[in-house]
């Protein structure tokens, strides 16, 4: 693993699944594996989950956290050739060089603004990152992914899902409303991380809400909730903002959030959400405070997604000693002699 | 000690002072206690003593710090059963879950607001993480209590006092002026732990400010200062809003300002302050300069006192693998077989 | 050393060159030298590159990190004899001990703010920490200087320079324009650490940003750029604001911008600047995307030279166990016998 960008950079899916349940077992197992490497990491956005559950991942495994506060003090530029006399001090090349030379993984939050799908779409920061620098990136949520999420999520179904003899798995990635427009990255993700999975996966939102197919792939989508839902092992909560009038919110039907009476048709099906959730918004109280919300479950196995995500890059990463060599002894070495 | 919300959650407070001490000669002597251990730590208010000092003393038995941002990224709902509609977007019954599914033990800090006694003795953050979790929680200063500063309190005045042969220390809290109206978490907590001590303990502040029985006890209430003050070993200074009036200012007395003519009646006592202090508004230059003020080294007892909390809590943690088992092999195992 | 407030502060800087280049082969070869022992950092202005070198440099010696929000939740008064009656909340006074206290080795960040250059001079916060307490003080960069930056500049050039039989370096300090008002401390800093290497060294920028004598010595002003950039082996680009309207701009010339046309007169010296560097407007594209920039292996020294500086002062450091005697004992040990 070279990065970890989305959750098809997972070499091998079903290996990744069995180590997150050793760490789950044994969290403090490889406790000095990432002894003298250091993890800068960059939120451009607010976090709860993802910031302590990467942090922790991090120090259960000896690794030292670098918190970076760029945009705390200034904004970056991204723009090549302008003259920079607006307020934007540094240059993004500049920033993630520097950044990648004191660190040895890099992960950066940064979602989509939703103003500009285009824009969303080039994800400059990790773009800047992947091209000035070679430090292994982690992807906490970009504008298109949430692959750590993604993972944690498909554990989460593991852990849960019924012995295979009985029955393939049916997961239904579920829309619902809500009052602001929310980024793709979860939604888009999930979908993504189901595409590596034997399971029966369908997808239901109301119309002007599609999903890029890169993301679903063949998953059949289906516009009513009610038929979805049908004999459905696992339900996946998420609001999104609508994809056909990028970032807008054109649908608030309270008929799509995810109470018991929606659930009906499978009433022992377990409710998965990345949270934060909205209580009674997006899904009911009568859901969240019952047996079948597993999304606390789910949000303790964030912890043991990202340890193994890195895990797996520190291991990667060779003995690095100094990354600059003494130029001049070497440059100069001829002319002296 | 199951939580430490209060200075009474100390079973024997002879051997805290003791352990503390025992911590001040060597704080390094239990480094390894807290491996593989994590302290999330939320801070609601400003903080420098409390903040630092319990980052240190979590430091220095080998605990790790889980910074937590609630709050700087998005308000908390505490209300039941509302529609989440507005600008919270995350409920307190899954933020402290999930938090307590990362940390081992969460130290909060939650001021009064001083708009609402009944909604302020709620404690809502307190009693949401004691309700929804099975975490151990530590007060960093809640509505109605400060108990790290008490138990730093009591170790100062224990450090200064004389030996019992000679006298038993009277202890006066007196009330000072201020600009702003400020909570009573720190005298209520002061008043309360001095409960627990063998010392003759006075309460002294202008009509309207007199603190709840619950915190002072059977301690005599002199509303003249000079009165108060006789003979005092130690003179605990604080400045609170009123109580008649609930979190108003009704009193700017510069008569009640510590200085060096009003403990003319006693000339030798010590006078502590839990900082920050306001000199010349709160006590003055002649006093904060001068021999008598020991302030700095009750800050500095902050530390050792967060110390023994920490360890105590440490202590009594289980060694803690996974929260949650690996329910899907239980669950179904029956079926298979 | 006591504390590091200058570059003048290193004892002897060839010893101190061969030190940083000892950490930079071998970052982790005194992995615990800083155990058990704090260093508090302040920031009261932003930075990326300083802090995050600063944090690493001290996890990778052991030290423990205790980041110090002064001023993110209240304004310190440093004025003495006032009656805080304002927004500020807490003395310097106090704040320094209690810091003090708690902390080994403190680190601050404290920028000119370019209003008034006796104030600015006067440095308050480094020298309310000098005065108030005995903790060794390091200089993030103050009003007058940034000397872990000067360190790291001169390891840099060291780094790139001709071996001495070809050639005495000869390092030019260049003033180049900027949209905003900026503070002296680089260029002073670099000046001063100038003064203790065996370079030509001269300085050139327009006339009314003249630095102090204190900081150039005897350097060579020149006011044509490029006469002073003749067979330069080094450029060390910086904007600073006009000293003889203190803080203001007063020059706007893009002339002075380094591009490759102004480097024609040395086209093999390397380009130095301290980050963040706005392209186009300081220097442009062609020089920073060039061979002859080193601006990135100048930031990546940033971490050395603050290794170097935090392990000097740890092995100054007696082995610190309580700051404070346990004072009743001592005190009242005769009255009781």
């Amino acid at each position: 693993m070279q990065h970890y960008l989305s959750i098809k950079d997972i070499d091998n899916i079903q290996e990744a699944i069995q180590s997150c349940i050793e760490i789950k077992q044994n969290p403090y197992a490889n406790d000095k594996l990432g002894a003298h490497k250091t993890l800068g990491v960059i939120f451009l956005n607010p976090s709860l989950r993802t910031k302590i559950s990467t942090i922790k991942a991090a120090q259960n495994i000896g690794l030292n956290v670098l918190p970076i506060d760029v945009n705390n003090g200034w904004a970056l530029e991204f723009s090549e050739g302008v003259v920079m006399n607006t307020d934007k001090p540094e240059h993004i090349k500049e920033a993630a060089q520097v950044i990648a030379s004191y660190c040895d993984i890099v992960a950066i939050r940064s979602f989509a603004k939703l103003n500009d799908k285009e824009q969303d779409y080039q994800e400059q920061i990790f773009s800047a990152f992947k091209k000035h620098t070679d430090c292994p990136i982690v992807n906490l949520e970009s504008a298109l992914r949430h692959p750590l999420q993604s993972l944690a999520d498909i554990l989460t179904i593991e852990e849960y899902k019924k012995p295979k003899k009985l029955k393939k798995p049916k997961v239904v990635l579920s829309w619902a409303p809500h009052v602001n427009p929310l980024p793709h990255a979860v939604a888009n993700s999930f979908a993504e991380g189901m595409q590596l999975m034997d399971y029966e996966f369908v997808v239901t939102h109301p119309e002007g809400y599609e999903l890029d197919s890169e993301f679903i792939g063949d998953a059949q989508v289906i516009y009513d909730q009610d038929e979805a839902f049908k004999d459905a092992d696992f339900i996946y909560v998420k609001n999104w903002s609508s994809t056909k009038e990028y970032g807008k919110v054109i649908n608030t039907d309270a008929k799509w959030m995810i109470t018991q009476e929606n659930l009906k048709n499978t009433p022992n099906a377990k409710v998965l959400h990345c949270l934060p959730v909205r209580r009674n918004l997006v899904i009911a109280d009568d859901v969240l405070d019952s047996e079948c919300s597993i999304v606390i479950e789910q949000a303790e196995n964030r912890l043991y997604a990202a340890q193994y995500v890195l895990s797996e890059l520190v291991k990667t990463l060779k003995l690095q000693m100094s990354k600059a060599p003494l130029l001049n002894e070497k440059v100069y070495a001829d002319e002296v002699e």
